[in-house]
């Protein structure tokens, strides 16, 4: 009785207001407690994924209730995922490499040595068959994911000496997560995953040498400058790519199609919004890194490329042979890159290399 | 009173729905009408405006109630400007290069010659000025546009013969729009702007002798290689940049806050939708086109592309040259295109040439 007396109550209201094109309170709400594996207002990911948390209650007008808890106030940056996929929370926003402890098919999720670019990956997501996989896997363990961010090709990370040869990176103790660290592992780095707030006080006190973020402007809040100088430009391990919105999949299939598309809508928007937002304000954290601190940029050159290029070969050798599904999902990545990716060639990076010839762009 | 009883009914309704988490039935609906330059079910542009059309009453459970009309249906393709900005209609779907003639600076808010790719464009809209500038353009004429659709970076076109230097291109007629037309024209081209809908009968009756449109996937359906069978990949005309969605202004601003937020959201849902399709399509089309009917793909070569760009330089000069207004447009963007495509450079591009040569794709 008493949401029918509240039913009633709003339509009636409504008939009096005369701007309201639509139901100012929903008729119910479902709270959604969502568990992230940034900090409080990190920039660039953390803003990010508060923004987002945020939309999905604007768009449904309360009809789903977000609730946003930063790395740590709810549950610690990676333990996220048995959160969500106990049914404990909603969702979690995260990088689904983290995951390639419990399957390394996650990685395919995120990005992957050598891999597609995010339009690229956006493609194959929502268009070749990417998503069905994802579904799979995440199925897998009683979660649902949508895209929910990307980075665009990260930085090839922060070094406190030049790379010159694959020798360089023998014995330096490296904070590279997914696939990309088992690729560094294989020339001879010993890698390790850290989540992003505890990554700066490990540089700092010499346990870790290296470590890759993001790019530009994600990267120049965390003052890794002040351990290790040398900052490389794209790198091989993240090209693209996306985080990830896991959701518990019984939850995620009790709601409605329009509370559905409400949240695939609300993702969608912030999947490119978080990527164009980095790729604004890369370029201005460039140059306050280099003008303001004394970095210095340098690219790898084309050995250092080539080493890495074998190396992955090895690595995705062995992701094939963790199981059936890990081979599934490579064929299709693969397949995606090499006929995404190569039309690509043909229009895009055509286009792009002829323009920065001949405005010179570099 | 009749309002008021279809209210009643949608709330009591509603009761009975144990599944229902937010209203099925808006108290109040507003219609929205949009028109398109594309024919119906065009496939790639038009199948795309029509699932925006439908997004917007989806995800605003009819509040918005959208009548989506193709090209010719209520009105002219190059009609829509016209009969948004007077109120006729409520929106229009297009590419804003179609009004140069109204204002040469809507150019840049689809695509202009060596300019931004569609990351690097979204990026100026959304977080570096390139919204606030659309606004001030389109407000000019009573209009709001945000993105809805991007093509990505399109092909240089179809010829009838090869062009192996600039003095190839005299005295061809080509279909070209925008700022790339002036381009062309520049070096000898006598160009024309014709609606997608009205291109295949120009070309095939020898009206024009060349044509672009967009990339493989859209390009496939349109059967130009009937009458010209050389595709130049990636052209210096449309790099990137998106479709518009154009609002009646005044009726933009009678929006509730929550009924804007929907549009924006569907808006940009459908502009990363769109790209993102076409890329994951365009391999399978572009060899279709080359196995199927013996199309002859080809790339500009350096000394043409160096005449591209010495002819665009003089198509800047004379925009910039119409109004302040074109001259503010045109320092934003530019500047943008040399930070956000410069530090690309850096990151992206650096690992897209160094990926598709480790793995030989070109």
């Amino acid at each position: 009785m008493e949401r029918r007396n509240f039913l009633k109550g709003a339509a009636i209201a409504g008939v009096g207001a005369a701007t309201l094109a639509a139901p100012a309170i929903a008729q119910s709400s479902k709270t959604m407690t969502i568990v992230s594996t940034w900090p409080r207002d990190f920039p660039g990911l953390g803003i990010s994924a508060q923004r987002l948390a945020a939309r999905i209650t604007e768009l449904s007008q309360g009809a789903l209730n977000v609730e946003y808890f930063a790395a740590g106030e709810r549950v610690g940056a990676f333990d996220v995922f048995d959160e969500v996929a106990s049914g404990n929370s909603q969702a979690y926003i995260a990088a689904d490499y983290y995951w390639v402890g419990k399957h390394p098919g996650f990685a395919y999720f995120t990005a992957v040595p050598f891999g597609m670019t995010t339009v690229e990956w956006n493609a194959w997501i929502k268009f070749a068959g990417g998503q069905a996989l994802w579904d799979k896997i995440s199925g897998e363990f009683g979660l649902k994911a949508l895209p929910c961010g990307a980075t665009g090709t990260q930085a090839g990370g922060w070094f406190n000496k030049e790379i010159e040869s694959a020798d360089d990176l023998k014995g330096l103790k490296m904070r590279i997560p997914g696939l990309g660290g088992s690729v560094m592992s294989k020339l001879g780095v010993s890698t390790v995953s850290l989540p992003g707030g505890q990554i700066y006080e490990n540089l700092v006190s010499g346990a870790i040498d290296a470590t890759e973020w993001v790019g530009p402007y994600n990267d120049y809040f965390m003052k890794f400058y002040e351990a290790a100088n040398f900052y490389y430009t794209g790198g091989m391990h993240e090209p693209g790519g996306g985080l990830s919105f896991g959701m518990n999949a019984s939850w995620w299939g009790s709601l409605t199609d329009w509370e559905k598309a409400i949240i695939e809508a609300a993702c969608m928007e912030e999947h490119a919004a978080q990527f164009e937002e980095a790729m604004a304000k890369n370029g201005e954290y460039m140059a306050k890194l280099v003008n303001d601190h004394g970095v210095k940029v340098r690219a790898f050159n084309d050995d250092v490329w080539d080493s890495f290029g074998e190396a992955s070969e090895e690595v995705f050798a062995e992701t094939r042979d963790h199981s059936p599904l890990a081979a599934e999902i490579d064929d299709s990545f693969q397949a995606a890159l090499r006929d995404i990716g190569g039309t690509m060639a043909k229009f895009e990076t055509t286009f792009v290399n002829q323009r920065n010839r001949v405005l010179g762009l570099t």
